[in-house]
């Protein structure tokens, strides 16, 4: 996303890669594209196969005791709609985008090295696929390389301020290829925990479970999972009944969140996951990505334009806003819907799932978190930025 | 309460109370009802003095980095107002209004205990004043003892379910003969914790500071706290100021929530405190045991004008929900405008406070809740207590 706005603003940049094409381009991940996302990959002509191939979502669904409640979302928030398009997609079309647009990217790159952060002519050095080491001056590093990769690590310890949290809860997370049960997402709350129906594409779908922290995923043969979703799932008086199908994916996640202040050091910005980790909760985590990308690639390109740094000083404070908004969001739905160790808490998530339920006011709140409809203007945050 | 609106209906009754009229007349603790325990108290004839004497509120303000927000609630809730008129005048017009009516009370009894409280003629008993033990033979027992009193101590342990948290956060609360240095409740989010500024009289305030949970009292000589006010509740490039004044009450509170479920044993039913404690964010002690006896004591009148025992098989899933209700804000509030050990979690604070003071439907949604205009409808809650 950085290299395709600043190709297309006429900024030099070369993308290192360690994935093959192939891989990065098939790798299942995030499936949720906030209106506000799509907005902007439109605006940079991006999206011309994500608007006809995706599917727009503007409800989601609560199941709890049996019973289901439709939350219209996209009612409470001035029409905004949900894209539903896999995350492999959106980088399949960025590839596309930049290569033939002439963009330089390099794929199956290893032990990739950062140098001179601090000054004003940072370096890169990587060995390329056929062996040899390359090595590469740069004005700026854009660390989009994910919650394990080299650039955050690259920073000294106590040179950023990393928050971390651990929610303690774990999930089940399956792909499978079976056709959705539903039109809508569903989130159930059930006495054994969370489960989530989540849509993908007409032929897979993707499904959660909650588990213990750290839970082996050999514990969970096909038909204990597809038991386990279908009790959870269930509707009291209805024929609603679940497909299932082959899983082709399944892995245990624990539900961590990470976040490091500010997001830059020197001359190397960090994005997306590389500056911060969030639940799959609200779907927020590519969104969140797709944002820094857009606030970085203006401020490169303002620095070149006007030889202004303005844009590159608030980069941080700016990205931050959202990402501790949608962190906070994501907290929030996090207690709402799953069983709690603690039966106090377990029964204040009932009661918060009740009042959305229940309250006009709570839903409109909600829906505006939701679809991402909420996160602007200044605010607290910067204030406490600026003067620190 | 409960024995005012049963004497308005012509239910006998008997209250026993363990202080002197004095004493229960004077103890300062809540002082804000909401707007809908005024109604109640007004239609059973009970608010003549409450309406001529009280404040009314619209407004609370948030003060975080030196800068205040102000948030009206009642704009956000149909014009809902908050009234301040302290616990103990409530309680003093309880009394004059219950004895004129020729009421029964006995003061200053001890050594209480409950008998065949499985029975239908559960029985109570009783030393007096004067040294003599009386045993009464009841028909039903309202426990309104607060927290520590003998009802729900009298119930074997394992006959109902009882939840508890422990919020981890200490309030040195302290009552001031100082006129108010605010027209609206303050609540100061500030880098070494919570400082809150209520309202009682024009001449007495109420102040609370965020201390570690089981501080001594003697850490915070009065010089130390006006000190501390001061600073967390500091406004920038303003002439703002505090009003001091001599400390008639200084004392330690440990932010702890209770829950008893369901709200009776037998022939004996809870209320207020003795059924659930929360903590004092949000202003909900007073109001939820208003609630609390305005539900069970229609449930009486029911059982003895109809013969209905409705009322009373539902009054503790009915009061419950409205509990869980507050108890789930009370929560979210904690945690707004707490420092929180945790650094991640402090930052989620200062999100939730940022967003509430910037999105108009997050504001909407608080201003429903905190002045207690949310909370009806059947949902939930009452699922799951009809099928347990």
């Amino acid at each position: 996303m950085v290299a395709n706005l600043l190709r297309r603003a006429d900024v030099p940049c070369v993308v290192l890669e360690r994935g093959t094409r192939e891989y990065i381009e098939t790798r299942p991940r995030a499936g949720m594209l906030e209106d506000r996302s799509v907005r902007m990959l439109e605006q940079h002509g991006l999206a011309d196969r994500l608007l006809t191939q995706s599917d727009t979502h503007s409800a989601c669904e609560f199941r709890v005791n049996g019973e289901a409640h439709e939350l219209n979302y996209s009612d409470l928030s001035e029409g905004k709609l949900h894209y539903v398009y896999p995350q492999q997609e959106v980088v399949k079309d960025l590839v596309a985008q930049y290569l033939a647009s002439g963009g330089d990217i390099r794929f199956e790159v290893t032990d990739v090295e950062l140098h001179d952060v601090l000054d004003d002519k940072p370096s890169v050095s990587w060995t390329a696929k056929d062996g040899n080491r390359h090595r590469l001056d740069c004005s700026f590093i854009a660390g989009c390389d994910g919650f394990h990769g080299v650039t955050r690590k690259s920073i000294p310890e106590g040179a950023v301020e990393e928050f971390t949290h651990q929610h303690g809860i774990g999930w089940l997370s399956i792909l499978a290829e079976a056709p959705p049960s539903t039109e809508k997402v569903i989130y159930a709350l059930h006495d054994d925990g969370f489960a989530g129906h989540m849509l993908r594409s007409p032929t897979v779908s993707r499904f959660y479970l909650q588990v213990p922290v750290g839970e082996n995923v050999d514990n969970w043969p096909d038909e204990k999972v597809w038991a386990e979703l279908k009790k959870r799932l269930a509707l009291r008086d209805s024929d609603w009944s679940l497909t299932t199908g082959p899983i082709i994916e399944k892995r245990v996640l624990d539900m961590r969140s990470h976040v490091v202040e500010p997001m830059r050091y020197g001359r190397l910005y960090l994005l997306g996951d590389a500056a911060h980790i969030i639940t799959p909760m609200g779907g927020k985590g590519m969104n969140l990505a797709l944002n820094d990308a857009e606030v970085f690639a203006d401020a490169i390109v303002s620095y070149y334009d006007h030889k202004s740094t303005t844009g590159l000083d608030d980069y941080s404070a700016i990205c931050l806003r959202r990402v501790w908004r949608a962190q906070e969001f994501s907290q929030w739905m996090v207690d709402l819907i799953h069983r709690n160790e603690q039966p106090f808490m377990s029964r204040l998530g009932h009661a918060r799932l009740q009042h959305l339920i229940e309250s006009p006011a709570a839903a409109a709140a909600f829906a505006q978190d939701y679809v991402g409809a909420s996160y602007s203007g200044t605010g607290l945050y910067e204030a406490t930025a600026t003067r620190e």
